[in-house]
């Protein structure tokens, strides 16, 4: 093995300033956008100033204005993996900090609430498009995640997923919730799953949506009453988690990796530390269910205990992961964590990602480690580890982290 | 100690057969209640077929018809707790199998879903008068739950607990899901919790409800598609007990108990398998909050951790433990947990329960056994040892239980 380390971020976002994404959106499309954009851009403003802390953002911003543009900026960006000694890149959309989301409520986690299914497809797709360019530049170190917003047409979500196949994307993010729609478990969904499995495309889920409109009321963020709901972030923070594990839920009990086996799913930005009890409550209903007298046999539909399909079929974006929950990667399965960066959020690694590197690595052993930075999302991903480790020669972390 | 154990079942239930409690509704609400219950019988015998197994129900209540009536009957619930070697029990409404529920969807749990707020009222308060009777019996074994549908009129729940203790009434039990109306973070509710703490009133939450619109499809129990919603049961058992435990998740970060210290409230039916990893996920949440760098501080409004308000302030109706969940108890504060029977349903320990003592205790230190079996809600309800242990002294499971 070399000295130098291939490190894969399998959590970073990039996308254009809302209204930046006008060419890419289609045309019929463009008048409402231009009264759709300042709605949006407003509602950002005020999500920033309540749920997250504004003056905090522009103090974390202010020396790093120009690096932060790598949002969208190719060049930038180069200069960010480089600095940050990472091989190659996992893309979701979305950044509040930067502005940068896709029009129409397209953006991280497809929320579905208040959303227009033909709008938010048409932001979706304006992403897509954009996307795919902006991988095009090296499609071996940029690995986009496609926006599918699956709750509404079934059918165009899998026409999208051979759109994107065709343009270089392999990766597809699905909402995180589902609202009033049907579930995950729900047969409608079916085709998209197949087609995924036919054309090896990945499923993530990213980690963000949770009931807010429970925790902050119900016209959060254009009304907040923090006084009339003391502890709603509180309640945000220890509810997040469950919301990203719950889609897999459904997918598990669904008999989805039952009927489509091979297909592959991500978590990404959950970390670990809730998912090994998550997976205790999933077998457990799965290893009591022949004793729950009155409600008869509910698991004669899988051929094997959630943990199994989660262990065959589910890989985890752990992103910025400490040392805490590095000491639980046993319990999980070493094999199916990844590491990311999530540039450029401030709760991310970057700017400080190689001082985080010897921070948190330092006395795993060598093996755990390599699996967790890189090596685990080349098998995963099936990224070309010649091209990673000649680019890693250059840029990446030495071993001496693990030290 | 005496040789006989005093037994607390701290989850029993009891209530008339819907269409009996006329009685005791306000006569105004006759008419349309004829209308009603029908209904609402239908609803029941629906739920049983497709969310319960009837046949497996029918099977289970062939031989005890007679013993089953205790759900209403006096004497034969005597005999019951007699036979069960039970003190002193802790009331709620409902049973399923036996079709005993108040009118307008004012069982269980108190769905607001499709509830209409003034006639939940008419058909809580018709148990509560109910309920004030048949513990009148014999208070200091009959410990009534009242039922406060409180997500409405927050002065209507004020004047209702009031009602409740001038009759005999000092534990009430609220809804465990929301829906679309204030969480119980929201100040709204606090003329509630302080007359609560006022008049020494115990606030109860059952497990049950969970979002059963979304696992069984949002017309359930009227329409269900198993085919085209596989795994709906057992994403239920493996969500409900985290329905359970939410509300006391919005309570503490909520501050409600850090206004009202004295505030007693009681998780029922959620076993402790789920709680410690649930307290250390509000723990960790409250910890990091320093370090929730975007977020701010948003701990400052609570002068402890979730963890202290929950050994302070909560105690845990665990129902039916088994040996395994037992092992758990030094995890979770042996001095908070509180055994139950759930008689009549078909998943609590009667009618075999004196088997279950034996089965389930043999090998648990004395200390432990006593307070889970019964001492801890002597002390957590405040009841007449003395009186207690006079009964025990009949009736009571012997000490060799333990052995």
């Amino acid at each position: 093995m070399s000295e130098r380390l291939i490190v894969v971020s399998t959590d970073c976002h990039a996308g254009l300033q809302i209204a930046d994404y006008k060419p890419y959106v289609e045309s019929k499309y463009h008048e409402i956008m231009d009264m759709a954009v300042p709605i949006q851009v407003e509602q950002m403003s005020k999500a920033e100033q309540s749920f997250l802390i504004k003056e905090i953002n522009d103090e974390w911003r202010a020396p790093i204005q120009q690096q932060l543009t790598g949002a969208w900026d190719y060049d930038e960006r180069l200069k960010m993996l480089a600095n940050d000694g990472i091989a190659a890149e996992v893309i979701f959309p979305d950044g509040i900090t930067e502005m940068n989301t896709p029009p129409f409520g397209a953006g991280l986690g497809l929320s579905p609430r208040e959303a227009n299914p033909e709008l938010q497809w048409a932001g979706a797709m304006a992403h897509n498009r954009w996307l795919a360019e902006f991988c095009a530049n090296d499609p071996a170190r940029h690995i986009g995640v496609a926006s599918i917003p699956l709750l509404w047409d079934v059918q165009q979500a899998v026409e999208a997923v051979k759109w994107c196949v065709d343009n270089g994307l392999k990766n597809v993010m699905i909402p995180t919730m589902w609202g009033d729609n049907p579930a995950y478990h729900h047969r409608k969904y079916d085709p998209f799953w197949e087609i995924c499995e036919d054309l090896d495309v990945i499923v993530h889920v990213h980690s963000g949506p949770a009931s807010t409109h429970e925790y902050f009321g119900p016209e959060w963020p254009a009304v907040e009453d923090k006084e009339a709901m003391p502890g709603a972030m509180g309640i945000f923070v220890s509810e997040v988690m469950w919301w990203l594990a719950r889609p897999f839920t459904y997918l598990i009990w669904g008999g989805v990796f039952e009927r489509y086996p091979r297909l592959k799913a991500v978590m990404t930005e959950g970390g670990i530390f809730t998912l090994p009890h998550w997976l205790e409550v999933l077998d457990h209903a799965y290893n009591d269910a022949e004793y729950s007298l009155k409600m008869g046999n509910f698991r004669s539909h899988l051929s094997m205990a959630p943990s199994d399909y989660f262990a065959r079929n589910i890989a985890i974006g752990a992103s910025c992961i400490g040392r805490t929950d590095l000491g639980l990667r046993d319990r999980i399965g070493v094999e199916r964590l990844m590491w990311g960066s999530d540039y450029p959020h401030p709760e991310g690694t970057w700017p400080h990602t190689q001082e985080y590197y010897t921070k948190t690595f330092s006395g795993i052993p060598e093996g755990d480690g390599r699996k967790i930075l890189g090596e685990n999302a080349i098998d995963w991903f099936g990224l070309d580890r010649n091209r990673l480790q000649t680019i890693a020669n250059e840029i990446g972390p030495d071993v001496s982290i693990f030290q």
